[in-house]
């Protein structure tokens, strides 16, 4: 039999709801195809270079532990932002990391990430063939922003959608509570770049939900005009208006609608333009322009922390994509590959994994298609929600304890 | 046999993740003690003097509606922000509402609310007693504030502190994933005049949670140099600093924090006195003073509307409340009181119902007492925490269709 030698799994980038699914994944599939260890490094590649790594034997060998970590949200091995350096006159940075693996036996390393942390796949894969190096690199996709190509969707993804929806359910549940004067609410939703979690705004509406007013995707130019147009309509149709926003929308001229405010008055001495979202902005603008206050909603982190209300179908994906990962490494033999998530059919929903060649992958963004968005980029299409329904299936329940759901913790 | 006639519920103010609860509990008491009819006044006694009633069998005759309603946030009558005007000159106002109940056969009203809402059972009580009317008043506690006097605690809270707690668990999770750095988050945390919610922050400490580093309560005076002082103070402690602000907190000269910023310049054309809120204004003065970015959350209507995380004890209480209020009026023959929870013991947790006069809470606020809060105003008490915690007790799910939590809506 060949020999496994160890595994290392390790988390970058923003954390989701489900990203430490992927670890058990990883730890469980490791175990099975018979790992000696299977390590886990400290807030990622950086924490690596460090030296700093954990036997997850130590929290993940009774199933106990693989069931409250499956219901933690947050990188249970600490994350980074590191961008690994281009190799040229940085060989020590890649040299360390061979050395450290080597030192530990580590044949594979899984990394669970975006977009930045795929290429750290693609450089580390590169410079093993580059220099014969037998180590595999495996990339395992994580992201609420659901951005990443090739692979139909993205671990994280739903659960942030699933968030998203029931909230602004229960949002539009209180404002339409209220009769007479406008209650105007805006949404403001994560995405820097791509529209898809504002996208899942359209979710809610159903026979039990009159759904948002509006979604606005960075996907599309926003015309501040036309915006405060459609408020005005909204307003005068019903009592409640409740909008979703992506933070991320663009003006005609390339400056985000959150830059907008602070660049027209240049007076705002505490830096409004690194504060205000772009539903404050927003709202600003339309209690000038039309008198109506809004409420404006910012969840903001807990969009991607919020693991009480995850996804049961993305909590498995996320396990099966770090499982995958591990089978593609050490049964296939694969390296420099991301697992991906490619969806067979709608009805009934069938998502199978497989692996990919990282170099099509990293920094590289998907963003909303055309046909998900209506004509007027006010709303999303039913092929859009016909995408996203599978995503947001099933439940897997906190273990509460005293009354509050439990997390699994390094010791520190 | 004492004839019942009808009773009617109505739901007034800001509504809570639970104060259908209470609906349901009026429902089947009334059932139970042989009310005929039980209606609801839709949008409250606003809806109520324009006659707009229905009679809930239509919804919950089936156990289903009921076990749906109890899980549906916001207000499933309506709601209204509607004060009865002062008897002198508005005669016509109070002889509707009484003609009204005549016309309907209705001997008891149950008002669901917060202090403004106690007021107008108040006033009707008053009005009956004054003008030898045989009709019942009964007030129903309701507010995430938890500033009704008399009771120990109200209905609704418990699902707000619930919910704030889990979401802060979720957010330090999240925050603690990054090293280096200092990571400064600000949560704005609702209650304009007491921190009883802002205080529920302090239950996320626990063994797998370091808990907020500190809290800032409405009760004590907001000092903006010695805020920036302990950001200062533990942003060269730790990289993650998660710090739990009210919305009201004030400053010594009678300020809202919010009001500070747009007074201190007075060049915002576009009004941000009205939109920003305490944590926006304050997240500008740390990083003006010290160059430290916070990120602020705001979690705002959420925290009174996330019934996918409700308190079962809370469910519980308030479905008591609704169901002791119809019991105080129709075995007890009790009028112009409001239903309290009279907390027994702790350890265990024992609470029981009983009904107060509406004069000694009508248009009260119970502030959080000095003994709760610790001596530098940054934290919560040991005995806080006793208070706090039985309240966040105990789950129910949501019904989830195709997803998403299932609310049980009025057909219009």
């Amino acid at each position: 039999m060949q020999k496994k030698g160890n595994i290392v799994v390790g988390q970058s980038g923003g954390p989701t709801a489900v990203i430490n699914a992927s670890v058990a994944g990883v730890y469980v599939a490791g175990k099975e195809l018979g790992a000696d260890k299977v390590y886990g490094m400290v807030n990622g590649i950086q924490g690596f270079l460090a030296e700093q790594l954990l036997d997850l034997d130590e929290y993940l060998a009774e199933e106990q532990g693989i069931e409250l970590l499956k219901r933690t949200p947050a990188a249970f091995l600490g994350t980074c932002r590191y961008k690994l350096p281009a190799q040229a006159g940085h060989e020590d940075v890649y040299e360390k990391i061979f050395q450290v693996m080597e030192q530990y036996d580590i044949t594979t390393m899984l990394y669970i990430g975006g977009n930045d942390s795929m290429d750290t796949v693609k450089m580390l894969s590169d410079y093993a063939a580059a220099h014969g190096k037998t180590q595999r690199f495996v990339g395992i996709p994580k992201t609420i922003d659901n951005d990443l190509p090739v692979t139909d969707h993205c671990p994280g993804f739903g659960s942030a959608a699933k968030y998203i929806a029931a909230s602004l359910k229960e949002v539009i549940r209180d404002n339409e509570a209220f009769e007479g004067k406008t209650k105007l609410i805006l949404v403001e939703i994560m995405g820097r770049h791509a529209g898809w979690l504002t996208g899942a705004a359209g979710l809610c509406k159903g026979a039990d939900c009159t759904g948002v007013d509006a979604i606005y995707l960075p996907e599309r130019v926003f015309d501040i005009d036309a915006f405060v147009a459609k408020i005005q309509e909204l307003a005068s149709q019903k009592s409640s208006v409740v909008i979703a926003v992506s933070e991320g929308v663009k003006l005609a001229d390339g400056r985000f609608v959150s830059e907008f405010l602070s660049e027209s008055t240049d007076v705002d001495v505490f830096g409004h333009k690194q504060v205000a979202g772009s539903c404050a902005t927003l709202a600003d603008i339309v209690e000038k322009r039309l008198g109506i206050k809004a409420r404006v909603i910012e969840p903001s982190l807990l969009q991607r922390t919020a693991a009480h209300i995850a996804s049961l179908t993305d909590i498995e994906e996320a396990y099966n994509a770090g499982h995958a990962g591990v089978c593609a490494a050490l049964q296939d033999g694969l390296t420099g590959v991301m697992i991906t998530l490619n969806r067979v059919s709608d009805t009934p929903y069938v998502c199978e994994t497989a692996a990919y060649d990282i170099h099509a992958i990293a920094n590289l963004e998907k963003m909303v298609p055309e046909h998900f968005i209506s004509e007027d980029g006010t709303q999303i299409t039913e092929a859009f929600l016909a995408y996203l329904r599978p995503l947001i299936q099933g439940e897997l329940h906190p273990i509460y304890i005293d009354g509050l759901p439990a997390h699994l913790v390094r010791r520190r």
